[in-house]
């Protein structure tokens, strides 16, 4: 027997997620001691700034009207996000009103609705019929969506209430602004990992009540906390993310180009619908993407393990194994983030990148040690995972430790290789930024060749994780590797939230204009930023192949599918196709950007053209409208790419059956990946090279540069191309392949009991 | 019993194959009489040209300078074509030389190098021992790359013989001018065509005399012969792209970029080079690849159906059904061909594109009828294909028909989808080069998603043709299906190598000073050309999917392979490293691209700045030394990309066993076919964009140009990323894919006996 008693279990799990929430509010509390107004009203300088320092270094940079532009430009961007958010909870509520009615409909018909208790899978007894299951599944599909919700409208506000007081910060020096970008990224990062973890834990416990022993209709109801956390995570990831690019390119198409005004210049109307785009893209996308990933490894892990030996035995404690490592990672996190916050300190640039990648390195390191004793506390000695159609695999729980672990040093692998190729620090970008001396065309031709190798490791590394966890546990051991990985969510997601932050900090200071140094500043935080995004998304599609496959393997025990054997018609037939959606759902979100930032361009040239006095800088530009171009446009674009991800498997498993579905979900998962992990660092690579010929840190940087310089330029177009790339097309693919694994599974009962109608009407 | 007696198939097929020749050399005759000599010797103008014609339409043109100048430069690319395989031959022979040992040893290795005979593996008496196999397979081995050598030689001949004419004869009109590059085309459809299929029946016929009735043995060592032709293929896709490419960007790079002279200008040195890629790569690399997909598809074909019921019944007349397919092919092409050549006539440049594609409508019409015929006269009414594992198939004569032509007509699909998304006659191709009004970004954008989109329609085609002749007739179904899809391949080639041949009678009208107007009717022909390319490369990366995964069929039925069921630990991870493979691949080629590209420009660096009088026209650049140093780099960088696909399967099989080689061939088909047409298609579009920006054939085509203008000048930048793309790393693909298939399996044997020996220490 397990060391853990139940009880201890229904202590722990929501004290670490208490804790986690506790730690975050304490971080927001530390951030909302920097002053962005206080002294500023009064009109005198602000000598004393919160911390009773004075400022040191800058002349000029204490004038009142500098902080007090900073607030509204600040007040600006967090207005735009609350719009954007507003608009898309709008149409968020009728998706899911419409998939809630959707859920109930298919999975209550596959009993004919009827409210009789059916014989339990394991033919022990009556357990809830499937109009329950309908219900429960349908309540979880809310709870999920609106725990996403909730976690990233709390990031969108966090973030847009850190960037002025970065940049504030930066006044007094880069440190002391890196840690104020870095302690509002982990607020975000513990919200929502102790958010997700609480009200999956309440949700067990308050379905419980009704379903009793039948755990595997409570847990297989559960499921659908997962597909609610990943929708959220559709309209985060594409609709955010054609935000974010729509108004980038959008602003920078007539302001750079057109106008010849810099970046981030406050006479350019869609200048803060581009700042608000960074938040909404990687912090609200971001932050519901790796809560989908997390819900949905969860609910993979808790539905294959209902089904074996865990569930058989009512095991309690073991069954709460993904929920207990989750704990654990939050403590782990939170040791992890005093090292950044408390322990060292940046004293300059240079220390920065370094500083991101220690806390990737400690929190795998001390998590490892907690996956050991979780898995001593937890599991008993041995036990066994059913796979449907073969002998149940016997596993032991040092396996399980292997399994988890092999995850999450995976996830390590995986952030170091991204960092090594996308940042400006070594070889490959370097190259990169060479190649522009030959133009923009040797730019995009070196950039993809380096995205293209940029996939080699990671996938070996994925593989590497998935064949030691699937040998030892099969697909338990996969979605427990899936948890492994994500077990350090709010780290990863405090280093990937600090990106968007500094970027803004670096927009609220040209706007402000402040002076150069202050721009330098913020635009070293930025360039590490850009490298953590690249970590990030590396983690995101490395948990999300991980996940997919473990929903994938729980999908096809659901159905009852024996084997998935490709050399026959139907799979292989899925296979294919599957391999070519991400091209599809990629051309798609690709275009959506270009139609959307077009609608802004249009916007920006009128405002330019009827407003007298806007060049000039003596009228202020309409910004609200341009935030109102970039929301109703990304989400009118987001639906034929979203409705491919929803529609595919339904049509899918409904017309031609489980085993085509399964082939698609196989096809979909490798082939996305590829895709998803060469974007999103060619993307970097492009955004880093263009920032090393600016910064001009080596000789060899300066050979290339100044900006301007034709190396610049095509710098400047690669960094244009990369970025639909990286923060659109790259990381919707997540959504794509995970989206469609917990959709199946959500719906396997139904396939299995209606699907293939148009195999059996030919009679194949 | 079948109408057709084995006698009249020892007859028929070698007739078929000889018209095929005697087609060939006719075409090639008629072509001959347009003469780039005769009268300008003696100095007068050459007002009667062969035909007893006069020259009409042009001052100026009749001038013997004229004709002695392209006489020279077709005589300049000629050499250096004959240069570069003789290059190729070297390295090539060493290749062979150790390959073939490879072969022997690891075959021979089966039973130890035994050469007593082995029970048979349907239990009838005694067959071959495996050292027998492994020494006929060697020689298949070296048939297939001397056949595909031979065709090879033969097309670059006939093309570097035919540019000048072509030239030449756009004098007297664009359709004389047209009709001598499709002839020539032609000659190097035929007798690739003629000859892949005559010396595969001889090598058939030769070899039943050593292995009499163990059809077995025979048709898995004639699988030597697909080997052999795919690992020319990989010295001419590979090689040849990275040639082609290496020389065109290297001269435009000096030429265009720094000194600003025109394309094809005589004065750069690289310009007989880059005329030389072209050859190279479109007609040898082409040729050779899709004589590869013929002769694998045969053999996968050959193998699944001796091992079947025509195998067990002794029945040589339905055995040879693939042979009788392809001579039937030869008869319809020949057909189609004089459709274009003498039924109707080229008034116009509109005129040039419909002709092309309705020779291919043409050949598969007639080719249905011809597959209805062949399956009427050659197959029993029933039979079976036996299916490891599984229940044999029991197959109708009538389903081979829709196997067959499901292929052709996928063919066709395939073929129309890519023009239509790669001529600039249509909607996308336009939209992207509208899209060069805002940049070179936005082009690069929009012409990476016009790639993915375009893969939509093939691979549903693809995926279709697939589902049909696999239900139908199992793995044989797909052999088939892909025979049916190479079944116009000599129609399929002409047009493709017409592409080449006008585009260097495009640069040698430019480089001998031909008058303005010549050179738009080349033009016109080239820019056919492009689209006709796009669909070449269409049709060769849809054969190529048919053909691996035929071969994928006929590895696992040979290696004794049951299911592939990638819910297993084994089989997943080869498919999720296998979709990487292509990306690996892809990085290596556009890299070595880049690097030959490199050494090309030091060279004309070096020639323009040590030559005296090179740039103002009066001395002559040294061209050899241009076409040596394109040669050697493309030959030396081909070396890692080859390596990484002779290696990978060899490897796997070996370390990891079949079941993850099986995994990882499915893979890399389903990933690679992905890129493979999206990129071939995206550079295919950015050619024609610009091709159509210069042309300014409409009011919105120019409104983007002149020459010159913004809008061209980032069309040229998509151009010259799409080069490598199209011509190297998208087509080379092809190769990966067929090649790691046809290589497992020539080495099943080996690893069903001796694989897996990594997971055999571990004992997983």
């Amino acid at each position: 027997m397990a060391l853990l008693s139940p009880f201890l279990v229904l202590v722990l799990v929501p004290v670490a997620a208490v804790i986690g929430i506790v730690f975050a509010l304490v971080q927001w509390l530390i951030v909302s001691r920097v002053s962005v107004r206080a002294s500023a009203a009064n009109g005198t300088p602000v000598s004393n700034n919160g911390y009773g320092e004075y400022l040191l270094e800058e002349e000029g940079t204490d004038d009142a009207n500098l902080v007090l532009k900073c607030a509204e430009i600040q007040s600006a961007i967090s207005e735009g996000a609350q719009s954007f958010l507003a608009t898309e909870y709008q149409y968020l509520a009728i998706f899911m009103a419409i998939f809630s009615v959707f859920i109930f409909v298919f999975l209550g018909s596959v009993n004919g609705f009827s409210t009789k208790s059916v014989p339990c899978k394991d033919g022990t007894g009556l357990c809830a019929p499937p109009v329950a299951n309908a219900l429960f599944s349908t309540i979880a599909f809310i709870l999920g969506a609106l725990t996403s919700t909730l976690s990233g409208y709390l990031g969108m506000t966090i973030a847009t209430y850190a960037n002025a007081r970065t940049t504030l910060e930066a006044r007094k020096g880069v440190g002391r602004a890196f840690i104020v970008a870095f302690r509002s990224g982990s607020v975000m990062g513990f919200l929502l990992a102790a958010n997700g973890l609480l009200v999956l834990f309440l949700a067990i416990v308050l379905f419980k009540i009704y379903y009793g022993d039948d755990w595997v209709g409570l847990y297989e109801s559960i499921a659908g906390y997962g597909l609610g956390g990943s929708s959220v995570a559709l309209f985060g990831r594409v609709g955010g993310g054609i935000y974010t690019k729509a108004a980038d390119v959008g602003a920078d198409l007539v302001g750079k180009v057109e106008r010849n005004i810099p970046e981030d210049d406050p006479r350019n109307p869609a200048v803060i619908a581009d700042n608000v785009g960074d938040n909404v893209g990687d912090i609200a996308g971001m932050g519901a993407d790796l809560f989908g990933s997390f819900a949905e490894s969860s609910c993979a892990a808790l539905v294959i393990s209902s089904i074996s030996s865990f569930g058989a035995d009512r095991d309690f404690v073991a069954m709460s194994f993904p929920l207990l490592i989750s704990s654990a990672g939050i403590v782990v996190c939170l040791l992890t983030t005093l090292f950044a916050t408390d322990f060292f300190e940046i004293k300059n640039v240079k220390e920065i990148e370094p500083s991101l990648k220690r806390q990737l390195l400690i929190s795998t390191i001390l998590m490892t040690i907690a996956i050991a004793v979780v898995v001593y506390i937890a599991l008993p000695k041995t036990f066994t995972i059913n796979v449907v159609g073969h002998q149940p695999k016997v596993v032991r729980n040092w396996g399980l430790f292997f399994c988890v672990g092999s995850g999450l040093w995976a996830g390590l692998i995986i952030g170091y290789t991204t960092e090594y190729f996308t940042s400006n620090a070594y070889q490959p970008v370097q190259d990169v930024a060479d190649s522009c001396r030959t133009g923009a065309a040797t730019n995009i031709i070196f950039g993809l060749a380096l995205g293209y190798k940029s996939v080699i490791i990671p996938v070996i590394a994925i593989a590497i994780a998935i064949f030691l966890s699937f040998s030892l546990a099969a697909m338990y051991g996969i979605a427990v590797a899936a948890l492994g990985m994500l077990s350090t969510l709010a780290t990863g997601l405090a280093i990937d939230a600090y990106g968007p932050i500094s970027d803004n900090a670096g927009g609220i200071a040209e706007m402000a204009g402040m002076p150069h140094k202050i721009r330098e500043r913020t635009d070293a935080l930025d360039a590490a930023g850009n490298t953590t995004a690249a970590i990030g998304k590396g983690f995101a599609i490395g948990s999300a192949a991980l996940v997919s496959l473990a929903l994938f393997g729980a999908f096809v025990s659901r159905a009852g599918i024996a084997v998935v054997d490709v050399i026959q018609p139907k799979e292989f037939v899925g296979l294919i196709v599957g391999a070519m959606l991400p091209y599809w759902f990629s051309a798609m979100t690709m275009k959506s950007v270009g139609k959307a930032a077009l609608a802004m361009v249009e916007e920006v040239r009128r405002q330019f053209n009827t407003i007298p006095g806007l060049m000039e800088g003596t009228v202020k530009p309409d910004y609200k409208k341009c935030v109102q171009i970039s929301t109703d446009a990304s989400l009118r674009e987001m639906i034929p790419p979203g409705a491919l991800v929803m529609l595919t498997p339904l049509i899918v498993g409904t017309l031609f059956g489980p085993s085509t579905l399964a082939g698609l979900l196989a096809g979909a998962l490798v082939s996305g990946v590829q895709i998803a992990i060469s974007a999103s660092n060619t993307g970097g690579a492009w955004d880093n090279a263009k920032k090393y010929i600016e910064a001009g840190a080596s000789d060899h940087a300066r050979s290339l540069g100044p900006k301007g310089s034709d190396a610049h330029k095509a710098a400047v177009i690669g960094d244009t191309v990369g970025d639909p790339l990286k923060d659109t097309s790259g990381p919707s693919l997540n959504i794509l392949i995970k989206l469609m694994a917990v959709e199946s599974l959500v719906f396997a009962p139904f396939f299995a009991t209606h699907g293939g109608i148009l195999f059996k009407y030919f009679n194949i």
